[in-house]
C-alpha cells in the first residue's frame, strides 16, 4: 500500500495570506486513487526545515508530494535543495529553454533572462512536463520511495497531478480501495445525532464513521478500505440504510454533492428553468448555480438590481412599493421573483433582497435582514431570514438560503 | 522570542473535504503578535500521530498549537491523548456540566448525556473557557514550553484565540515584532518583475522579500524583524520608495488590498457609477465588485445574459448579430457593454461573453474565448482573450480580467 505525505513549503501559507488548498484538493484526488494523505507538513522557503521534513517524511511514507518554490525568483530555493538532497545537479534542458522562450513571446513579452534558470533541471530525476506554466515538475527515487516535486500555483500543480502523477500512481497502486461517503443532515446538535445512530460498532464493522459539524449542521463521514470498488460500495450501501433508517429525517443529502448539483439534476430532470433577481447578494445567487456545468440548459439569467432605480426599471417593480415598504420587505421580494420568471420566461423566479452590512441598517430593519421570494407555477412564498453582523456571511447564507428554496420546492 | 507549531488534526482535512483556514487565520493572527508560525502539521484522528507530532514539535518549539478532535463523539479522541501525553488525569467540573446543559435547554434540546463528558478535564492544565460551543480550551506547561489545545470549529476555535491564547502569549511576547507589508502588482510576469527592482540585496537588507504570483498579478510581499513597530515601519516605507520608484506603474495597491477595492476607491473619488452585463460568468463579475462594503455608491447593477433570449429581450441586442456573428463575439460584447450602460444610466459599462467550458467549444471558438467589452462615455473597447480549458479558472479570470480593464481605464 502506497500512503503519502504532502510537504507545502512557503512563506505566505504560514503566515496565512495564502490559505492550503492546494493540499486539500490533493489529498482529495489521491483519496479517489486509493492513496491515502497521513500527513501535511507546511514550512517556510528555508533549506533546514525542507530537509528535515524531506528524511522525516522519506523515513515514514512511500510517496512524498512536494510544492511551492519553484518559481524563477530568488526567494525559490526549492529546486536547488532537492537537487542537494537528492545527491544529483543541474543540467541545461535546451527544449525547455526553446519552449520557455516561445510562451513569452507568445504572450508579447521580451525573454527575462532570469526565467532562463528554470531550464536546466535535475539530472537524476524524471521531468514531469508543465505545459500551463514554466516550472517543470521532478520526479525523485531514493530505496524505493518516491519524491514528486511540483509548483505552488494551484493551476500548475493540478496540470501535473492530472497528467502526471496521478496516473503514475494510480498505476502502482492496484487492489487498494479507500471509498468516503457522507451524509449530510441538518436540523440536529451534534450530539443528539450521535445518540440516534445508536450503536456505532454495529456501524463501524463496515467502515470508520466521523462527525463533521459545519454551519448547514452535521456530516455524517464513513470511510471504507477494501479490496475493490464493488464491496467498498457494499459497505457503504450497508451503512446508507442504517443511518437513514435512524436519522433520515434529517439527512438532507446522501452524498457529497453541493446542494446547486442535487438542484441541476432535478431541474434537468424535470425539464424546469430558473432565472434570479438579486440584489444584495449582487449576482453571488447566478454565480453559484453557474458554477455547475451545463447550467445554460436550466439557467436562462438573471437581473442584479443592486439599486432601486434597477429594480424599478428593469424588474417592473412599482415605485409605491418601494416607498411603502422599502426595497428590503416581503412585499417587494414577492414582486422581483414573479417578474424575473415572466421577464425571463422560465418556471421558477427567485429573488434576494436583503442589508449584507456592514452600514445601512436601523432598528426596524437590522444587518442581516434578508427576504428570498420564490415564484413558481403554483404562486409565490417569501421566506424572512435575519443572519448575522457579517457581510460576508451574510451574503453566503443567503445565497444558500435560496438554493434551499428552490432545492425544497423540486424534492 | 516565541516561535510557534500548529498542529491541526482531523481526517477531513487529510481527505480534502475541509481545506484548513485555521491554520492560516492562525498564523496571521500569530504574526500580527510578532510570534512566527515555521511548521503546521495536519494529522488523522490517530494516537500515534498526535504523540509523534506532539514530540516533534515541543522538541523545537516554545508554543504548539493543536486543534481539532474535542467534540463529543466517539472519533474526538486528542482529550483523552494530551491528558495521557502530560501524565495527567481527567476531573469532573460540575459548574461546566451545569453551563453545558443550560446552553442546550436555551435552545430547546434535552441535554444529551454523551455530552456530559465535555465536563470532564485534564487535572494539570489551566483551562480556557469556550463560551460559544461546548469544547473547553487547554494549556499545558512542560519544561517551560507551551501547548494549547483547542476545537477545530472554526468560531470556537477563534473565540479561544481572541479572548485566551493571543493575550496570553503577546504579553509574554514584549520586543519582537514581525510586520508584513504587500504591493500588488498587475500587467507584468514575475521573472520582468524581479528584473525591474535590480539589486534585491539592497533591499533586502531592510527585510525579507517574496514574489507570489496570483491571479490578479505578483504580490510582492516585505517581512520585516524589529524590536519596536516605529523601527518596523520605517523599514516598509524605505522599501516601498524603491518598489514605486522601480515598478510602480504596475503597483495597483501598496497594501493587501484586493483590485476590487482598488476599483472601489476610485469610482468613489471620481463619483463614477458601473454597470455589468455578464453572460459566462453568470453573476460573478457583480458578486466580486459588491464584495466591497460600501459598492451601492457606484455598483448600480446588471443583468446575467445566460441564454441569447436575455440577450436580446433585456439587454438589446439584435438578433441579427447574434446571428452573423454568434454570442461570443467581439460585437455582442460590444453591444452589451453599450447598452447595460444605457439601461443602468451609468458612466461604464461592462460585458463578459465567452464559452467557460467543459462543452460548446469548437474549433473556431474553443472553450476559453471570451470577449470582454468597456464602454465609458469615450467609447468602447473590446478585448478578446483565449484562457485555457477548464470552466472555474476561465471564469475566474474573466472576472479578473474585466475588473483589470476597469481598473486601466481608471488609472
Amino acid at each position: 500500500m502506497i500512503r503519502c505525505e504532502i510537504i507545502s513549503i512557503g512563506d505566505e501559507l504560514l503566515i496565512g495570506q495564502t490559505v492550503n488548498t492546494n493540499a486539500s484538493w490533493m489529498g482529495s484526488k489521491l483519496s479517489e486513487i486509493g492513496i491515502p494523505v497521513k500527513r501535511v507538513t507546511t514550512i517556510s522557503d528555508e533549506r533546514e526545515a525542507i530537509i528535515r521534513a524531506l528524511d522525516k517524511a522519506l523515513a515514514e511514507f512511500e510517496l512524498v508530494l512536494v510544492t511551492g518554490g519553484l518559481g524563477p525568483t530568488h526567494d525559490d530555493i526549492t529546486k536547488a535543495v532537492v537537487t542537494d538532497y537528492f545527491g544529483t545537479e543541474l543540467v541545461y534542458h535546451e527544449t525547455i529553454y526553446e519552449n520557455l522562450k516561445k510562451r513569452f513571446e507568445a504572450r508579447g513579452y521580451k525573454f527575462p533572462e532570469s526565467n532562463a534558470g528554470q531550464a536546466w533541471l535535475p539530472k537524476d530525476a524524471e521531468i514531469l512536463s508543465n505545459m500551463v506554466g514554466s516550472a517543470q515538475g521532478m520526479l525523485f527515487e531514493k530505496k524505493g520511495r518516491y519524491c514528486v516535486v511540483m509548483p505552488g500555483v494551484p493551476a500548475e500543480m493540478r496540470y501535473l497531478m492530472e497528467n502526471s502523477v496521478l496516473p503514475i500512481f494510480a498505476a502502482r497502486n492496484i487492489g487498494n480501495v479507500i471509498m468516503h461517503h457522507t451524509w449530510r443532515t441538518t436540523g440536529i446538535p451534534e450530539s443528539l445525532l450521535f445518540e440516534l445512530l445508536g450503536d456505532i460498532s454495529e456501524i463501524e464493522q463496515y467502515g470508520k464513521l466521523a462527525f463533521l459539524p459545519k454551519f448547514s449542521g452535521v456530516d455524517i463521514r464513513l470511510s471504507v478500505y477494501a479490496e475493490t470498488v464493488a464491496n467498498a460500495r457494499k459497505n457503504v450501501q450497508s451503512v446508507e440504510r442504517m443511518i437513514l433508517n435512524r436519522a433520515g429525517e434529517y439527512v438532507f443529502s446522501t452524498g457529497d454533492t453541493p446542494l446547486e448539483k442535487a438542484i441541476a439534476d432535478k431541474l434537468l430532470d424535470k425539464k424546469r428553468t430558473v432565472a434570479v433577481a438579486e440584489s444584495c447578494t449582487g449576482g453571488l445567487l447566478g454565480k453559484k448555480l453557474t458554477d455547475i456545468a451545463g447550467s445554460s440548459s436550466w439557467f436562462l439569467g438573471g437581473v442584479i438590481a443592486y439599486s432601486n432605480e434597477q429594480k424599478m426599471k428593469i424588474l417592473g417593480v412599482p415605485p409605491e412599493l418601494l416607498e411603502k415598504y422599502g426595497a428590503v420587505s416581503s412585499e417587494v421580494a414577492e414582486i422581483m421573483a414573479q417578474n424575473i420568471k415572466k421577464i425571463c420566461a422560465t418556471d421558477f423566479g427567485i429573488s434576494i433582497t436583503g442589508i449584507a452590512g456592514p452600514s445601512g441598517g436601523s432598528d426596524e430593519k437590522p444587518v442581516g435582514l434578508v427576504y428570498i421570494g420564490f415564484a413558481s407555477p403554483e404562486g409565490v412564498v417569501v421566506k424572512k431570514h435575519i443572519f448575522g453582523r457579517e457581510r460576508e456571511l451574510n451574503r453566503e447564507r443567503s445565497a444558500h438560503a435560496a438554493c434551499q428554496l428552490l432545492y425544497e420546492a423540486l424534492a
